[in-house]
């Protein structure tokens, strides 16, 4: 049956995610570009080192606190550049709307998106619309595509990953998912969880000026935390063993989470990020994230054990371990 | 009622386009390589000149003679980036496919971008994939962005056109849009109309080395071929001359025009262009065209004979002369 039809959990970043690019997408497309898997390529044109990402954003509801999918659109973006390790400069922007849609809305949000992108310092230089009949879309999705110039002197990759490396995290986990999710099920809470969407380009820029020895990078967007690293500790062969009383996560998103049964190392962020980097460094990249706005709450939160195995442990706080592996799929549809 | 909601002609490439870009989108995202408003952006990048261009195709049928959405969102970006004189060469694929859609036709389309690319000879590099629910989609929709480099000494751009420049065309006209129609309307025909979708690179790359003095090349997709140059009228302030006889149309195209009351002038192209040069050299230009095997049919139609009109007039072949405006919309919904 899987093989049959596109299911949801096909772009859910898990295991479907997975199997639907490497199974279908990479045998055809097959250039060693691609075969990395990164968030975004990374190439040479005439000598000039530059990183190209791209997402479609199909997020629903599009206002939620914190952001819309405006705002969402290009801080993903800009994050999928920054995790290259480069630096974002232009952003493309293609819409397609369904017929109908209020153009108050979309006022707001190409508002939202304009102000977002003034504060990453980029411009979005190109872009399409398309509309789709009525019954066809379902509001607004927006594809939003970037690139960067890559100045970095080391090659920022998973493939990068070493034994004795230290895994550090900017912050609090799981509030995206959280703040979308608390308003899909319109729990009313008193305070309304806030979403982390931001982009996390300035960060990046303070971190790699104060480190040469950043080995990999990635948002840990969909799937959250323990999604993505499932899928580096995967890609890299890397047994990466994680501390679960050092990862943040705010009091109310373990509330939502208590209530809706969901586990915040599993939901998506848009504002957080894992950084590897040699243990001796460690110490440099963690003070230079809690010196920006960004990486206040910024932790050390694990380290690569050894090469061969490819395993996520968890050793949680009562004392346990327990391994982590790559979710099916995305346990919230249209998260981002 | 026009500026409440999204209508269908707001992503027709027409009127209501224009108004949405320059009412909406521009006084928002107000930067100096979007103002130019062209097919894609040119920029520079530590001093690489670099071209940049999206699209989200959303045609319907998915399938059609000649090619397949996969096939048409590759050859489209592979168009606009030539337009801006740029080579092509790295692609991004953007996904949304709709929960239930049949992977069998997913591998089609995949193996369909994959040929594509490797007959423009530009890698698709990066991606992404967005399941929505069933009902919130249309089977699948795909954006392409990419990006090329800008090696021509000259600007193209529709702020080169000049009084006195001539106007050529690479071959017939209406070919993409009949074909779409056709099927859509499963008029039965004896022969099929096959779609022109193709990667104009090749044949840009020859033009280009003929003459140093080609000033704007526009493809002719959404608003078909008067679609297009009224807009290149409107945008470059001159007054642009056709004259009708000289354009070729299909048999077919004429055919499917007549019992469905269209007219080819309007129905979108997907490996169609117009090119503007000085006089002195169009023969050398439409020589070069008429060498390659997607330029054999190719004829100079037109002039560009004053700046200070905008204007766009037809001689007809009845020995009338009319002027043509930007359509309001697409006449054909989803036909890219």
């Amino acid at each position: 049956m899987k093989d049959d039809s596109i299911l949801l959990g096909h772009g859910g970043g898990g295991l479907l995610s997975h199997e639907l690019v490497t199974g279908k997408f990479l045998p055809f497309f097959r250039n060693t570009v691609l075969e990395r898997l990164e968030d975004g390529a990374v190439f040479e044109i005439d000598g000039l080192k530059l990183c190209f990402s791209t997402d479609s954003f199909v997020v629903n509801p599009v206002f939620f606190p914190g952001g819309d999918i405006g705002s969402l659109a290009v801080n993903g973006t800009v994050n999928d550049l920054s995790m290259c390790g480069g630096t974002p400069l232009f952003l493309s922007a293609g819409f397609i709307l369904e017929e109908g849609f209020p153009m108050i809305q979309l006022e707001r949000i190409i508002e939202s998106m304009a102000k977002a992108s003034q504060d990453a310092g980029v411009q979005i230089v190109t872009g399409d619309t398309k509309v789709v009949p009525r019954g066809t879309g379902d509001g607004l999705y927006i594809n939003t595509t970037g690139i960067g110039v890559v100045h970095y002197q080391k090659v920022v990759s998973t493939a990068s990953i070493a034994a004795g490396d230290m895994v550090i995290l900017n912050g609090s986990i799981g509030d995206h998912g959280a703040a979308i999710l608390s308003q899909r099920e319109e729990l009313g809470l008193d305070t309304p969880i806030i979403s982390d969407s931001v982009s996390l380009n300035g960060l990046v820029r303070d971190v790699l000026e104060a480190s040469l020895n950043v080995h990999a990078m990635r948002d840990a967007t969909r799937g959250g935390l323990g999604g993505i690293l499932a899928e580096i500790a995967d890609q890299s062969g890397c047994q990466i063993v994680l501390e679960e009383g050092s990862i943040p996560v705010k009091d109310a998103v373990k509330g939502v989470c208590e209530i809706l049964g969901f586990d915040p190392m599993f939901l998506a962020n848009e504002g957080k990020m894992v950084l590897f980097c040699s243990r001796e460094d460690s110490q440099r990249v963690l003070e230079a994230m809690k010196a920006h706005p960004y990486g206040r709450e910024a932790a050390i939160i694990g380290r690569v054990e050894k090469k061969g195995t490819g395993r996520l442990v968890l050793n949680t706080v009562v004392g346990g371990s327990r391994v982590i592996d790559l979710p099916a799929g995305e346990l919230v549809p249209r998260i981002c």
